[in-house]
């Protein structure tokens, strides 16, 4: 079992590297290696086979080293995030479009049909449909990030359908408490606002407290990728794209559950402060989901945000907080 | 007023330059310019200053000499067929995505904000998805075709909300009755069982008398990319995407239809033959429609099929005959 995570490089991608070689096997067989590729050089991960490879997608020659013959399965969780699609519409296109694209025709290249493990969004929903957001709900993406990753999806279907790869793409919620530093994503206070003062720093709340999300935690995340790698063929359907699972909360739940967990001192270190760019992203994001496909595949949720507050401070709380 | 048609030497393309000549203005401007644009040269259309370009849109210098600064309005209408897209994927994504995408990026060039009217078609529709089909039904393509049309709305879209280009989207039904020769789409029946007995020939359906569609006419068809592109924008909303509406139709009404118009004659002409590839295709499309969004813009279905035709033995019939 070769397996090749592209954003390998990435707080998801690394969980995942490092969750596999835990596990040691996937589809019922011995994992033998691990290529994590990335932009830059990602960090390494303790564990035999595993190789890091710097590669752009939006290139299809650096594909080559990073997706090969013997390649069984893909992770593409690489993309330009939603400020800096926005910001910068044509980077986004190059990477999240063609690179994207890139990557399953080297799936397809390959001619033995990979799995592949798409990380689409969320944000491919918005506008004007009706609640709640079902596996069906009209992609109506209010963003270019958005956008992007609802053609990925379409094409992932239509490749899959082709046989040239075995695709699964998962909007996935918002990735919270999402550790590191904070990224040009709009979603990035979404777990700042947990992570800084946690870290025992200040951050900044562009929202208010009734704020509605929807959320998932890094760990439940990479379980959920797993469990979609795992996941037969033919219990997919033709349509290989649909929620992964989350909890909708507010910004005040979310902040209780910090509380809950460590005490009332992180929580005084929030500023509330409003940004216009931001709000005006956020809000055309949705958040009453029902992942009827997913759940029914097994993947699941948090149990409460208390968990996710949890397993920051047990995987991610830097040493020196 | 410069408007660009790219495919124009098909159908549609060669009827709408025919009736923006006649009818001398769009947009409340007169029309000085109407440039025919398709990887053929197109057949001359009679009127002053109406050029005959070759283009392949999949290559982003050939359309520098097809939209330029001073183009106002581009009818996207090329394509390649679903048929031709699914026997040939490579080529299908070539023009149907990429060469799209080299459209959008070529108007945005011009800096202007074109109105840009894009022919998508029902065939984003499919699968398991509840009647009937509203604007906002899941898109959801069975081909490759209706996903490479999809992701050419959801590219329309973002262009539009960025203000590179002033997209305007129609679904079109199959267009019947089709002049002309037979052709790669698998949808080539729904006009040759009619056109054919008409021109005196024997024509092959491969689908029962109670297979349902969803039709209009090459004229009303016209008419109505003429009325997206005179719709003001701020009456379009944020996705600029909606079914162009059409009529639900089964084959004998058709039929029935034909022979009101011309006597019993034509319809002997019809020989009932299954073609197991064409039905796969076709049967994946959906029939029961509901275009709510491009009503309420003025635009209009047939007012019954005798009426498609009539407007086929008036406009189309060969003098032959």
């Amino acid at each position: 079992m070769n397996i090749a995570i592209i954003g390998g490089g990435g707080v998801i991608g690394q969980k995942l590297g490092r969750a596999l070689v835990a596990r040691g096997h996937l589809r019922g067989r011995d994992i033998t290696r691990i290529t994590l590729a990335d932009v830059t050089a990602p960090t390494p991960i303790a564990g035999a086979d595993v190789a890091c490879v710097t590669c752009d997608m939006s290139d299809p020659s650096q594909l080559s080293s990073v997706i090969t013959p013997d390649t069984d399965v893909i992770f593409l969780l690489a993309a330009i995030v939603s400020g800096h699609a926005e910001r910068e519409f044509d980077t986004g296109i190059r990477v999240n479009l063609q690179g994207v694209l890139n990557v399953y025709e080297a799936a397809r290249a390959t001619g033995t049909c990979p799995v592949v493990v798409y990380s689409s969004s969320m944000a491919v929903y918005g506008g004007d449909v009706p609640d709640p957001i079902t596996d069906l709900t009209y992609l109506n993406p209010q963003t270019s990030y958005g956008m992007q990753k609802a053609a990925g999806e379409l094409l992932l279907t239509d490749f899959s359908r082709k046989g040239f790869v075995d695709g699964r793409g998962f909007r996935l919620p918002t990735i919270s408490v999402r550790p590191g530093k904070a990224n040009g994503a709009a979603s990035s206070f979404m777990s700042s606002i947990i992570r800084e003062p946690l870290n025992g720093q200040e951050a900044i709340c562009p929202v208010g407290r009734d704020f509605l999300h929807y959320y998932l935690s890094p760990k439940r995340c990479v379980e959920n990728l797993i469990l979609g790698a795992e996941v037969e063929t033919n219990a997919l359907g033709p349509d290989r794209c649909m929620i992964m699972p989350g909890q909708m909360l507010s910004i005040g739940q979310m902040i209780d559950a910090m509380t809950e967990v460590c005490g009332p001192a992180p929580a005084k270190l929030i500023r509330w402060e409003s940004q216009p760019e931001v709000e005006k992203i956020v809000k055309g994001w949705r958040f009453d989901l029902h992942p009827a496909r997913a759940l029914a595949l097994g993947l699941r949720a948090d149990d409460g945000f208390s968990d996710n507050v949890r397993f920051y401070v047990d995987e991610d709380l830097p040493p020196a907080a």
